[in-house]
């Protein structure tokens, strides 16, 4: 294994030490709960925004603490649910007068533990709800999920969130916004290599020299089918084909189009990747209005991207273009 | 090779296109002479910037071009300088009446080529500047240079220059700037492994499992030796033992620290390396008064990392936080 990493123990509250040093007037790290969150929170005129998930999805959540984005990002370990008692600390340190939305990409682990962690705020008299993010198209239920994985897409809803929060709406709004923009969302990613959590020291799965694995999941978990190796073109009309149906977007319809980097693929072919599924859209009468390129979710190293669609209308798109500031400069 | 692309003769056009599509309203591409330029350049108030280099580096230079930065990035082939006549096309197409800036990291082929795009230039009666940047301190002389290279210190140089000429600056005056900022930048990087460019489709050199290069060129040429693979810690040392004497930066110095990504590298461990860099940093008494952590300069997939210090004045600290919008969002 080649990383920058020195005890592999360490790897997650390393990486959080250097977020908080590179960023020590906006930042608070919170060692004991291994916690993320902005140094002027929690703010009684607003919901506070959490999210949590394993670590290895970088800048995915620790690095989108900030105005406009999530309050605090309380993480696990590489590729871990955080314990629900982080969660539940998280909630009390982030507890506001409009309340506390928690944020759960839809993963079984993960919504044990913030679901646990909503039980026992509420018992503290909290008020807190929980929004399941689940935009991955690739297959109905997985390895780790019942139901489908939340994946990229998990940006919007941070953002619409992130947005409607900061205008001081109530938590019951902020919800339904979150909950539209999570409705309209849909993902799908291709696995180019593997990844080697620092702890295990050896790539999560096989893939061949001439391999690709369609519909991989940010655990590198499986997804469609593996394949061979094809041409830019191809790739995006398969994850085109998956997507858009899906919705489905139509003609005439706006969107906001992503292509997430997975970690280990250069933003140079991201662009690539953007620029010939934008054509590919217009083609099918689709505009696309808003434009994301690289890295939102990662699975640590791993080669590969994934392709997004939001359907925009007046409301989600005035969300996304809100201002917002974060750790990780991503839009 | 596993990478997302169509004919690897295609690749930097099929990326230039991609920009050009997510960024319609801002971002003009010129396909003649494999061009992006500010859709609302060229402005006869301020200098026009320009850089230009091999692909492969992306972010530099093709998405660092907008408000505060670059008026231009000309590329050429992935590795490969761009033809000087292309140079003196994007001179022609951004002369302004306060003139032009051309920034050069100091390799034989591209100071060839925008040196004789500057006489071109000069002999139509444009008034154009050139500025060799050469932060890089691993070695003396090159495989590529004669001289030391620029590598991802450039990124200062741009951003100090780039403010300069929004302040409606005289050439003289952001050359002075420029060399100013490249006078007190020192970088030096190490590789975990190679890269592969789309067109040769097999690895530039090759490194053992366990094998690192010290002091790595940005086109993955030699650097002070090979080394054994080593923890996050002692990389650290390694990085700092050489930039830190170079200047030398002294107990007492405000510096601004960067770790840049080489483009395979997850972002979580730079945040890592950066928190252990700003730590020892300050055990030398040296405060981190602005920080930068992402990919500046990359060596498409290549897994590794530089580290970069710029030793600040009241000018360079004002000039680096002046306001700029690009492409990438990178700070």
């Amino acid at each position: 294994m080649k990383k920058f990493v020195n005890d592999p123990k360490q790897f997650v509250p390393e990486m959080l030490k250097g977020i908080a040093l590179a960023n020590p007037d906006t930042i608070t790290y919170v060692p004991e709960y291994n916690l993320i969150m902005r140094a002027d929170a929690p703010n009684n005129d607003k919901v506070s925004i959490i999210q949590g998930s394993g670590s290895g999805h970088e800048p995915a959540h620790v690095m989108v603490v900030g105005p406009g984005m999530l309050d605090a990002a309380c993480p696990g370990d590489v590729f871990a649910a955080p314990p629900s008692d982080y969660v539940y600390q998280t909630a009390k340190l982030l507890a506001s007068d409009k309340g506390v939305l928690l944020l759960v990409n839809n993963y079984t682990g993960d919504k044990m533990a913030f679901e646990m962690a909503q039980e026992l705020a509420e018992a503290d008299g909290i008020k807190a709800a929980t929004l399941f993010i689940n935009d991955d198209v690739a297959v109905q239920d997985s390895l780790y999920t019942v139901g489908r994985r939340g994946v990229a897409g998990n940006f919007f809803v941070m953002k619409a969130v992130g947005a409607k929060a900061e205008e001081g709406a109530e938590l019951e709004e902020v919800v339904r916004v979150g909950e539209l923009v999570n409705s309209v969302t849909r993902t799908m990613g291709i696995a180019l290599t593997a990844c080697t959590p620092p702890a295990k020291g050896a790539p999560l799965f096989d893939l061949g020299d001439d391999e690709i694995e369609v519909g991989v999941g940010i655990h590198g978990e499986p997804g469609r089918r593996r394949a061979k190796m094809v041409g830019a073109d191809e790739i995006v009309d398969e994850l085109l084909g998956a997507v858009v149906p899906d919705l489905p977007y139509r003609p005439g319809d706006r969107v906001a189009l992503m292509i997430n980097g997975l970690g280990g693929t250069p933003i140079s072919e991201l662009y690539l990747l953007f620029g010939i599924a934008a054509q590919k859209l217009a083609d099918m009468g689709i505009t696309v209005a808003r434009s994301y390129v690289g890295e939102y979710c990662t699975s640590l190293e791993m080669a590969g991207a994934s392709l997004t669609l939001v359907k925009l209308d007046d409301e989600i798109e005035t969300l996304l273009a809100a201002p917002a500031s974060v750790v990780a400069r991503i839009f």
